[in-house]
């Protein structure tokens, strides 16, 4: 998302937010204060195999996207940016380099299965992809898939 | 985990890493060196409803447990002590505290569901549980829900 955008989306946003409680009836019981944002929590895993339901996540990392991104994902800058840059249609992660290196890769079947779970701006997302070998998920998925 | 039970499972990791290693074939190709600790990461989400594939996640959190606990969880390190007093029964959670406080609450209908997905110690999980209303979450449920 380009800054022009977000800062649109954030100024909506507050509006509602400002409307919302201007309209909040009195005798509403006190909630927590809510954040501007609709929140983005996701773990992210990999794993050898054909399938998530049958495959050890060998590695398993957590992306938090909001003002700030933090995580134990080894980029969640970058993880968080793929995820804008798709607005949030998970199928084009598998393609998203698309091997603009050219790198070639072997058909060795290698399988290794890459899952995304949480929310993602407000809504679940339960996410899998599988790679026919590591090679083509470096090459050709996104960048987030990298830890 | 009591750290002495802990201290003792770490040696046994180490001595299976260390067999694992000498073990290996000279042709293998090389791995991204593995952690010790199975990993766990975990997105833990609140929403009013019955049911989370219906719900609104309002709240969405994350949570590491490793040698150090991390996330954007209130409290991590409580979140995973509550996980390790289950030792992964998930379902234990839910009544974890018992309502230990005597607390009263009314029987008010206003379901609220919770989450945890992700990896826990290398086993994934996919958890929900509805409270019948937000005061029973609070006094029963366990304080890793306090989010």
């Amino acid at each position: 998302m380009r800054p022009m955008t977000r800062r649109a989306m954030t100024g909506a946003l507050l509006a509602t937010a400002l409307a919302g409680s201007t309209s909040m009836p009195a005798h509403s019981a006190p909630a927590a204060p809510a954040s501007l944002y609709a929140p983005s929590a996701l773990v992210m895993t990999t794993g050898h195999g054909e399938k998530a339901a049958t495959t050890t996540p060998e590695r398993a990392v957590t992306v938090n996207c909001a003002y700030t991104t933090s995580g134990t994902h080894p980029d969640p800058r970058q993880a968080c940016a793929d995820l804008d840059r798709v607005n949030g249609d998970l199928d084009r992660l598998a393609t998203l380099r698309g091997n603009d290196a050219g790198q070639p890769c072997t058909r060795e079947y290698n399988p290794i299965v890459v899952t995304v779970q949480g929310v993602w701006r407000g809504t679940r997302i339960n996410y899998e992809h599988t790679f026919a070998n590591p090679c083509i998920k470096e090459t050709q998925g996104a960048a987030a898939f990298a830890f």
